[in-house]
């Protein structure tokens, strides 16, 4: 099955990287219209989305069958009309009918074509609706407020998610955060608006909307346009070639319509709001953050953080000193993130509040290698690179090394974080066949980035972006010094002074005091904001001319700055150290949908004993399985129970999570209620001295006395011994 | 030292058992103004709030001195104009002199009681400025958006503050969710507004606010009011004792004046607003919730959750279904919640967005005694019952087994829970002479609630509730019960069926329609909603005078009843099952407030080696505190960087953070640089084969091989050994 990534890849996405690309603000304040944008990128799209051939041979054919069969139809009109001879009538009869068979037949193709391409959707729904119903029927997830009739795009964790969500967060803390010693910080949800206006979220967090101008109910305007696309394509078999491409493209190009180009489509192919089928409103944007009022006034507005990352870059200063002052170090934030979409869909995918894990590793942009690269480069896995995409290629097999090294992936930071996000989801159970890391296209990024990746994992509605890793190079601690005016700058010192030549811009106060009065201050402080090209220019200019005309922004106006007003030149100065903005690369983890591809890539079934229902598993490894052991006395009888309890607390030691069931229920029955949760261990207690324990997969037992039970279960979970070992070293000592 | 637990515990709090004293929703929606509640319970807090006596006998005393004087001077005076003999004279005048030496030694002595009473707060405030600046500049916190200069009431964890949150936080995990086996869960902070409305936050969860009537300014009412008696009582000492006696009594008072009452104080005292003496407006509520508006169409009012709980309620009947439909069972979660303050105080203690750990533990009512109370009984610590409270003792150390078995604490599993929290918050180090469990007084507790318990830590700011522990009875899950249609309740199967006698009421809708036409359907609900009582009394007075007078709400006036409307009889059934809604007990934990107790206890000063400054400690046992270890090359060379990398490599690999300091500073310096951030344990590298290990607090140091260092110093960590044992272990052995 092969998916056309542009469609897949297109919903708009969670996490920065990506938010970036939507807020995009370029040359710190001035952004060009997103119109702007989406024309010069067009051109890259349009060849990475190709038509698939076959399916567009069988419109084509189809299309020139019909032709056949109205000539053919014709044909038999003509020979009834001329009264032709019945054996010439039924021989032109029979060939249409076998020409209408031969179209039903292109028919029936172009339909699995079409199922193909849109990746089998069918079947996949199926699937993913079987896992959704386990889970919300054992209470791993369940949609707010239910009793209230719930609110779209919020969920609440019920127990075994909650602790699933929270192995996650405690092997994120322990696989990045400790193993790097990153600076961990906890900053509030609540932001005021000065900090998002210099992130820019003010501004360009949005989405493009309509609204069905009667009722006044919202859309998303590319989801209006994409169903449409989508359902022509799907259900439309007299569609010709030439214009299923156009909806492919439109698809393949929806992130990048402008609201104009967007409102354009919608009125071209007639869309309508879904319900009512009244007519919609020209798209407008609307901004994604949900929006407060700090403290009683009213007059100091907030938001909902829409990302962890910024609490970070507003801390660099402390951060740097705490850090003794050095670079590279890495800082992390674990923290509920919001986001106020318009009209959620796809489940835990699209949220409006979700949990982000955010790492800003910040470092000098002259020195981007990092000590422990050599640790990830000999891994190997699929990887997606640029030209791959632009080529209409798939993912293959990369090793990370030769990646950094062909200047593929931008530098060794980059590809060490990449490596290492590769090892974090495998070890928590992501299928490594269903996980890739795509490169964005260039058209895809901020104009600030060096290089971006995305791991995506494949799961029942595609693609699914679940980290992004960006080198963000120095935009967003430049942002904060800029709206702020505190440097986040680091320091090198030289070991030893270094002369550098500097331009020095010595305005003449009292010569410009004269001429402009009580403009003086503004004009000088217009003078000493040139940057060395201008200065250099005005330099040349007053040589040869003794004055030259001046634009000063604060006066809206030119004036005129004659020769003895300044002086401009270069000097020669020692410098003890180096000043400058650090980079950094930040990987940004959306938990939610990590947890969420978890479950499906854990999901499998297999039938019952006897074989006349199909049982549910989740195969989460130790690591992330909710609970780690059930505890089943085999029947109901105090002296089982005893045994269980006595069980149970020496696992509570052990901080072993578990659960007792002394609930009557056959052991099968008990055995497919623990395998549903994806509880790795089963004890199961038949006599008061030795009990057995089952292996969830393999199904397998051993035989141990109830007092190692506890120390059994805890060295496989802590990885000290595989189920594998146990099970030889229990089976040849056999009970 | 001796506290007035009126003044100190009057700050309005921050957790749920207070809050539903704030909120106080009486009789589901019918709830009586603040103003009808307050005088219901002055009667109470007058009597709890005696004036201090020594500092009434002083001000007494002074105000005597002082007429004696004036007489004394009137006598002088009178001399003088009389032209009396000089010596007569001189030794009036002497007489006077003396009586003013009294007066002022009188002054000093009442200058010296006040700031007793006031908590040594002069003392006490230079000890919290020693801690604060410590914590500020090591970055455990700070305020939070600081380059932007920051918003009131928000802070940032840096990041010790940081671990130890996720120390706390993980040690509360483990000591309540997987010893108890809770449910935990998951919900968002986004909350629809509906919700809060069932919960009676929309209508009830505000204070009383007013504003500078020309700049705008918001103030608390009860902090304006709070402050100026302080104020008033600390620095003016020509206060009669019956003025002090009077603004003593506002103190005690202050959480229970309605807007009224602290209005017309307002007035009668002339307070102004602070900054700019303008005058104030009247008080009025403002509500404490940060307001915002979920999806696009601005027409779904939401709200950031002011507690966690009520996630957990709305989720009854899934968590009741996954537990089996069982009782009892326990609820957790963990989250943000969030208060819009109208102006934050005492740091960490009032913010505007904290983390709050609630249990909701659903019992039947009939039965709340618990299986493992038996393992806290024998527990002794500091209890505060109401009856001491209000008879003017102090807290005293009783076993909780005796204040059960007494009826002090009403019922086995709320004594359960404060010993669950005794032993939570005094193995995270909080001091168990600075802890004491005070219950709510009447007049504090919501109507419905069974028994209420806070635990409080004394620190700088006095008393301080930090956890408070609530039998809620079935409030919360019948409030949600009844806003949204769908029962929260619990069965009980009896084993045979039950006959049991119940009333019912049948109004014969054919008379009553006849009788009332339209009004028919409002007052068969109102006969249908009559209680057992109300039934009866009807019955019978329809036995005996055929007819009788009924209000009906709905309708605002009487109706008249005749015998053949109603039928109301008694009939026999059979039960199968007892329905009933659960009790909820609520243990709920301000993390924020219990971390920074732990911080003030934890804290200590002493001198360096040379004794020429204090050196700061933070004596965290090693469960809480930030970093475990730190690896210190006793020099700057390569051969020591080599093994401290290898140590720290073994320590990752055991999962114990940790931290190197290669810098060349003295390592005395470096010790106090790792004393100040609490870490227990400090590792010196001075060979390439041997190491020493320093205890932070005994300053104790052992010498063990470099292979050992990692396991030597986790089973310390971890609490399988102590540092005496490997003391006496490697000293005994010596290298």
């Amino acid at each position: 099955m092969r998916f056309l990534y542009a469609v897949i890849s297109s919903s708009k996405t969670l996490y920065r990287c990506s938010v970036s690309r939507l807020i995009n603000p370029r040359h710190s304040y001035a952004s060009p219209s997103k119109s702007q944008q989406s024309t010069a990128t067009h051109a890259f799209r349009r060849d990475s989305s190709p038509m698939d051939a076959a399916e567009e041979a069988l419109r084509r054919a189809l299309t020139e069958k019909q032709s056949t069969i109205d000539a053919q139809a014709n044909a038999v009109r003509a020979l009834k009309a001329a009264a032709a001879a019945k054996p010439e009538i039924n021989a032109a009869v029979e060939a249409l009918n076998s020409l209408k068979l031969e179209k039903a037949s292109l028919e029936r193709q172009l339909e699995a074509a079409v199922t193909d391409n849109a990746g089998g959707s069918v079947s996949r729904e199926a699937f993913r609706q079987a896992i959704v119903n386990t889970l919300e029927r054992r209470f791993f997830y369940s949609p707010s407020f239910n009793i209230y009739r719930g609110v779209a795009g919020l969920y609440d964790y019920g127990p075994p998610g909650c602790a699933v969500k929270s192995n996650v967060l405690a092997f994120w803390r322990q696989h990045f955060v400790l193993e790097e010693n990153m600076l961990e910080v906890d900053c509030p949800c609540v932001t005021p608006e000065i900090v998002l206006k210099a992130s820019g979220h003010v501004d360009k967090f949005t989405d493009l909307m309509v609204k069905d101008e009667k009722t006044g109910t919202c859309y998303r305007a590319d989801h209006l346009l994409k169903d449409f696309c989508n359902e022509k394509l799907q259900k439309d078999l007299s569609l010709t070639a030439e214009k299923a491409a156009e909806l492919k493209q439109v698809l393949a190009l929806l992130d990048d319509l402008s609201a104009e180009e967007l409102g354009a489509k919608i009125k071209e192919y007639g869309i309508t709001a879904p319900d009512t089928k009244n007519p919609l409103s020209d798209p407008y944007p609307f901004n994604l953050m949900f929006q407060t009022s700090i403290g009683p006034s009213g007059l100091s507005p907030g938001y909902m953080r829409p990302e962890t990352a910024q609490g970070i870059f507003v801390n660099f200063k402390d951060l740097y000193y705490y850090n003794g002052n050095k670079l590279p170090f890495a800082a992390a934030q674990i923290g509920q993130a919001f986001r106020n979409e318009i009209s959620p869909r796809q489940g835990l995918l699209r949220v409006r509040e979700f949990t982000l894990a955010e790492i800003e590793h910040f470092v000098d942009p002259e020195d981007k290698s990092h000590p422990k690269y050599s640790e990830v480069a000999n891994l190997e896995f699929l990887m997606f690179p640029r030209e791959e995409q632009m080529s209409g290629h798939s993912a293959k097999r990369i090793p990370l090394g030769e990646a950094v090294s062909r200047g593929t992936v931008n530098n060794e930071t980059l590809g060490y974080f990449i490596g290492r996000v590769y090892l974090f989801l495998t070890r928590l159970g992501i299928d490594k066949k269903r996980l890739r890391f795509r490169q964005h296209l260039a058209n895809e990024m901020a104009h600030y980035a060096a290089d971006c990746w995305d791991a995506e994992i494949e799961c029942s509605y595609g693609w699914i972006e679940c980290v992004g890793i960006a080198d963000r190079s120095a935009y967003d601690l430049r942002a904060h010094s800029e709206k702020s005016g505190v440097p986040l700058v680091a320091h090198e010192k030289f070991s030893e002074p270094r002369e550098v030549e500097k331009l020095v811009i010595a305005p003449v106060k009292k010569e410009l005091g004269l001429a402009f009065k009580g403009n003086q201050k503004m004009v000088v402080e217009a003078l000493e904001a040139m940057d060395e090209k201008e200065a250099l220019e005005m330099k040349a200019t007053l040589e040869s001319k003794e004055e030259v005309e001046f634009y000063v922004c604060a006066l809206g106006k030119n004036v005129t700055i004659k020769k003895n007003m300044i002086t401009i030149s270069k000097e020669k100065k020692k410098e003890h150290q180096r000043v400058f903005t650090p980079s950094v690369i930040e990987p940004s983890f959306g938990i939610g949908r990590i947890i969420y591809c978890l479950f499906e890539h854990s999901f499998y079934t297999r039938p019952s004993k006897d074989g006349d229902e199909q049982l549910n598993v989740f195969r989460f490894p130790p690591l992330v399985a909710p609970i780690k052991c059930t505890v089943f006395p085999l029947v109901q009888n105090q002296q089982y129970e005893k045994v269980a309890k006595l069980i149970s607390k020496s696992l509570t030691t052990s901080g072993i999570s578990h659960k007792i069931d002394i609930t009557g229920t056959s052991i099968g029955k008990r055995y497919a209620r623990t395998d549903e949760l994806g509880v790795p261990f089963a004890v199961t207690v038949d006599s008061t001295s030795t009990v057995t324990i089952r292996e969830r997969d393999s199904k397998a037992q051993i035989r141990v006395s109830v007092e190692e039970v506890a120390s059994v279960v805890k060295a496989v979970i802590d990885g000290q011994s595989t189920w594998e070992e146990m099970w030889e070293k229990f089976n040849s000592t056999t009970h």
